[in-house]
């Protein structure tokens, strides 16, 4: 009935003008356009608001408790863990090996001290599946007990090392696909893991992701024995050839 | 003309009822209320398309080559500084006292080793300007040779340090005005500036920033020396009394 009787003026009565009808359609037409548009900017507002802020960004804070970590592994075994470990906890290091696990591409590896045998059981694992696996280290820490470079480079993974005697390359860091970093004050060490206040960062934001491709791929390119001629390298670049001093 | 020829249907014939001119006069008021909106939301969209990409994100990375940091304590001088060190240079180094001195309310510093003489004039100069300054820091790098951290606490400053005798407080991190975090594997020292392959991220991102505060607020609780009546602190965090072991 209100339909109608808004509708009766121009389909029944028709005391309008051909071109004052039009005018009226055109000014709908607009305030129809204008609605839709104001719809979808209040859609995108209120998703922004509530859904997630563009790109990944996680804090990870340790020490982290001990817990089992076969199930990030093998996530469709049968049977579950029957080590004495708590099983199914979210901890930071299970969530640090769930993002270095994601790789499926390429690892870009740049830590001070790597001597965390789990860490390296993952880096090992990627390596056998194909995931191009590339670690920097330091020159004095590579050779440290309990160090893992030498495991991973018997195991054929590309690794070079600070050539400097006097500078250590203390930088944490490592980049997953080239596309999600993870950074921070943590040294791949099982005290760092299980003892000491640390934090990780973990981000896929380009602006923070791409200054550290870039230094990777300086340091590596810098780090090559192929360039430092005059100096006596620990070790060589060459792919799996384990050489200590 | 075409004014005219438009308005001339409502306001020289009048052709229209009152409950007609009513309707497009409505219709044209919401037509004009959603152009605004659309408009608003055109310019929003133009300027995050143009303007910058959403909160500070910086990433530094060091060694920093050593120059004159002058021009940062005192822009306003009238004479260049006569020190033969460069002047004018934009550094890692630079850009980190630069959003170090931008503090204006606080600065939460957790630091594992913090030796560096200009960071600790920095902080020094901070404090006499009125920012409220906390230190935290690991145990037993508080008291090693270079230190500033009795630097610091005779300023009154406050200083808490890990209790624990086996854990290292090993964060580097910095909350400027609790909202700008400076994080890295840069530790406080002139070998990692100036020697050191080393990082820092500088970002307002909120949700970087958030967790590092509540892990500053935790961390700062944990050590207070009035929660561990059991153990034997090298130092009371009271401010400005020194007491080493």
């Amino acid at each position: 009935m209100l339909a109608a009787s808004w509708l009766s003026p121009f389909l029944l009565e028709m005391p309008l003008s051909l071109g004052e009808l039009l005018k009226m359609v055109g000014l709908g037409a607009v305030a129809l356009t204008l609605g839709v548009e104001w719809l979808d900017w209040l859609a995108r507002r209120l998703w922004l608001r509530r859904g997630p802020q563009g790109p990944l960004k996680e804090v990870l804070f340790f020490p982290s408790p001990i817990t089992c970590v076969e199930h990030l592994y093998s996530p469709a075994r049968a049977l579950p863990c029957s080590c004495p470990l708590p099983h199914g906890m979210d901890t930071s290091f299970t969530r640090l090996l769930v993002h270095l696990l994601s790789a499926c591409v390429s690892l870009d590896l740049c830590v001070f001290s790597f001597s965390h045998m789990e860490l390296s059981r993952a880096v090992l694992l990627l390596h056998s599946r194909g995931v191009a696996v590339r670690v920097l280290t330091d020159r004095d820490y590579m050779s440290i007990s309990g160090s893992q470079i030498g495991t991973l480079r018997r195991a054929g993974i590309y690794v070079r090392h600070e050539l400097s005697k006097v500078v250590h390359m203390h930088h944490k860091f490592a980049l997953v696909d080239g596309r999600k970093l993870i950074t921070g004050s943590l040294n791949w060490t099982a005290t760092a893991v299980q003892s000491n206040k640390e934090n990780v960062i973990v981000t896929e934001e380009l602006e923070l992701v791409r200054p550290f491709q870039d230094e990777f791929y300086r340091l590596w390119e810098d780090s090559d024995p192929a360039n430092h001629t005059h100096q006596t390298p620990i070790a060589t670049a060459t792919k799996g050839l384990v050489t200590h001093s």
